[in-house]
C-alpha cells in the first residue's frame, strides 16, 4: 500500500482548516470558494502526500456527502421533523440526507437499501413510527454505518429514541404543582410500549392506584373516555394526562359540552405537541414535545462521528422531552 | 463512434422482454431473477451488439434507477403523499425516490441539487406546498429530465396540478344538488391562486352575488366567519364550502355551539381530505380530495418516459379532484 493510500480527507481538510466538504469540492473542481482557499487545500494534500487516486478514492466511495434516511413513515408525522433535524446537523458539513419510504414489506426494504448502497451514501439513519417495531429490513451487515431513531433497534446498534419516562413525569409533576390531586390517565393501547412505560411512571407520581385508561390514539377515545370518568360514581379527576393531543382534544371537546370548565376545573396535558392540534385546542393544550427535531439532529452528529472513523459507543440513547404550557393547564405560562 | 454505442439498453431490454430494470440487473450480475432470464437478456445483448462499454455508460450515467425529489414542504402534509405515489408508480421499474427537504434558502437548493446529480439520479421531480411559489432553486438547465408536481413551474416545463376549479365546481353542484340553495364560501387568503380559483369557480356555480369570505386556512377563522354569518341581518347559509378541512372543522364546531344542525340545518363541504381533521369532525367532514397520491404517480410515470428518451408533451398538467362524502353533508352517501 502506498503511503499517500493512508492519508485521508480529513486530514487534509484539518490541515488547511476548511471542513470535510470545502476540502472535497476543492480537490475535485468544483462548489464555491475562493482561489485562495481552493489553493490553501491543495498546497495542504500535496504537502500530506495525499495522491490523486487516493483522493479519488476518498471522493468516489471513502466520502459521498450523502445520509441516506429510511422510513416506513409514510405519514411524515414523526419522519419529516427527524429528517430536518438530520438535515440541519449536516448542512453546514455540506452533506444532504435523502429520505426514502418503505412500506411495512421486506422486499422493498431491500431494493431501497441497495439503492441506497449503490448511490454510496455514507451512512444510512433508520427512521420509524413507534420505539418498539423494527423496520423489515436488516440493516446488521452493511458496508456504511447506521444509526437509528425513533425505531426499535438491534442489539448493539447506536440508536436514539425519546424518554418517555422523562416525559410523563414532567407531565404528572406538572399537574400535582398545580394542586391538582385526582390525577387520571387517558392513553392509548397497552400494545405499545410508549403507553406502557408514560403509565407505569405516572403511577410512580401519583400512586399505584391512580386511574390509567387504555384506548385508540384518537379524540373519539378522548370523548369516550370522558364520559366513563364523569358518569361513574367516583368523584371525577382534576387532572388529565392523556398519551397524545388527539385524546387530549376530545377529552377538552367533551368537557366544554359538559359544562366542565377547562382550565378552571380541570387541567389538560396532552403529549407529542403536534402543532396542528395542541394550537387549535380550545383552549390550547399544554403538552410533551419528543424533541424529534433534536433526536434528529444528534442522530446526524453521531452519523457524521461513524461516517468519519471516530468511536460512537453503542446502546439507545434516550433524549429528554420538554413541556410546552398553553392554556389548558392553567397555573403559569412557563418554568 | 462504434455501432454499440448506439444500442440503448431499452432496446435490449424490449429484445429479451423484460423491464428495464431487469435487463440492466441481468447484465450487471446483480439482482434476483432466473438463470434463463438472465442468460436471455445476455443473448440479447451480445446479438444487438450492445457492448461493455455502451452497456458499463448505461448503467453508470444513462440509468441510474433513481429519482429524486425536491420539496420545501417541511411538514410532509403535500409531499408525502405525492412521494408514495411517485414510489407506487417506479418501484415495479426497480426505481427507488429519494426525497430531500430545501427551505426557502437558495444556496441550500443548489447545494442538494448538485448532490442528486452527483448522485447520477435519473431525474429530479420539484414539489412544493403551493402551486403558485416556486421552490428557490433553478433547475431549467440540468443534464436530465425534471418533472414538477403541485407548485409553481417555468414555462414549457412538464407539470402537474390539482384541479381547483373542477373540485370547487364539484363542491358547490354537490352542494346545490342536495338542494341547498344560501350558499357560501368560507376560504382561505386571497394571496393564494388556489383560494382565488376556487372562489371563482364557486360564483360561476352560484351566482355573482354570493357570499366569500376570505381569512386563514385556520380553525379560528371557521369559527369566526361562522359568528359574522350568523349574527348579520341576512339570513343565514344553508350550505358552507370550505376552503380546507381545518376551517370547515372551525365552522362545524362553531354550528354546533350555536345549536344549529349539521346536516340538518346546514350541509358542509371541506377541501383537502386530510383524514386527520375529516375524519375526526364530528359529523365527519364531506370534502374534496386532491388526490395528491395519483398526482405523484402520474408525474413517476412522466419521469420514467422522460429518462428512457420517449417524448412527453411540456405544459401544465391540472388533474381531476374527488368528492368523498362523510356525514357532514347529508342526503346520501356517494354518487
Amino acid at each position: 500500500m502506498l503511503v499517500g493510500d493512508r492519508i485521508r480527507l480529513s486530514d487534509v481538510a484539518r490541515a488547511a482548516g476548511v471542513s470535510l466538504a470545502t476540502a472535497s469540492k476543492a480537490l475535485n473542481g468544483s462548489g464555491r470558494m475562493t482561489a485562495e482557499t481552493r489553493e490553501r487545500v491543495r498546497q495542504a494534500a500535496e504537502a500530506m502526500g495525499f495522491r490523486p487516486n487516493a483522493m479519488a478514492r476518498a471522493l468516489s466511495s471513502q466520502r459521498s456527502f450523502t445520509v441516506g434516511l429510511l422510513t416506513n413513515d409514510g405519514y411524515g408525522r414523526f419522519s419529516m421533523p427527524v429528517m430536518a433535524g438530520v438535515a440541519e446537523a449536516l448542512v453546514d458539513q455540506g452533506v444532504s440526507v435523502f429520505m426514502c419510504g418503505i412500506e411495512d414489506d421486506a422486499a422493498l426494504g431491500r431494493l431501497h437499501v441497495e439503492a441506497m448502497l449503490d448511490k454510496q451514501v455514507d451512512g444510512i439513519i433508520c427512521s420509524g413510527k413507534r420505539i418498539d417495531r423494527r423496520l423489515p429490513v436488516d440493516l446488521s451487515d452493511l458496508p456504511v454505518p447506521v444509526v437509528y431513531v425513533f425505531t426499535d433497534a438491534p442489539e448493539g446498534a447506536v440508536s436514539l429514541v425519546s424518554d418517555d419516562a422523562q416525559g410523563a413525569r414532567e407531565a404528572a409533576e406538572w399537574l400535582a404543582g398545580l394542586g391538582r390531586r385526582r390525577l387520571a390517565h387517558v392513553t392509548g393501547p397497552a400494545s405499545f410500549a410508549s403507553a406502557r412505560e408514560r403509565a407505569r411512571v405516572f403511577r410512580e407520581v401519583t400512586g399505584p392506584d391512580s386511574t390509567v385508561l387504555h384506548g385508540a390514539w384518537s379524540e373519539a377515545w378522548g370523548h369516550e373516555a370522558v364520559a366513563r370518568l364523569w358518569d361513574g360514581s367516583a368523584p371525577p379527576p382534576d387532572g388529565l394526562f392523556c398519551g397524545n393531543d388527539q385524546i387530549a382534544r376530545g377529552a377538552v371537546d367533551a368537557l366544554r359540552e359538559r359544562g366542565v370548565a377547562v382550565p378552571g376545573d380541570v387541567s389538560v396535558v396532552g403529549f407529542d405537541n403536534w402543532e396542528i392540534v395542541a394550537a387549535a385546542t380550545r383552549p390550547p393544550l399544554t403538552s410533551i414535545d419528543m424533541n424529534l427535531k433534536d433526536l434528529g439532529r444528534e442522530a446526524g452528529r453521531l452519523m457524521l462521528a461513524l461516517s468519519e472513523g471516530r468511536a460512537v459507543e453503542p446502546g439507545v440513547r434516550r433524549q429528554p422531552c420538554r413541556l410546552v404550557v398553553r392554556q389548558s393547564c392553567g397555573g403559569g405560562s412557563a418554568r
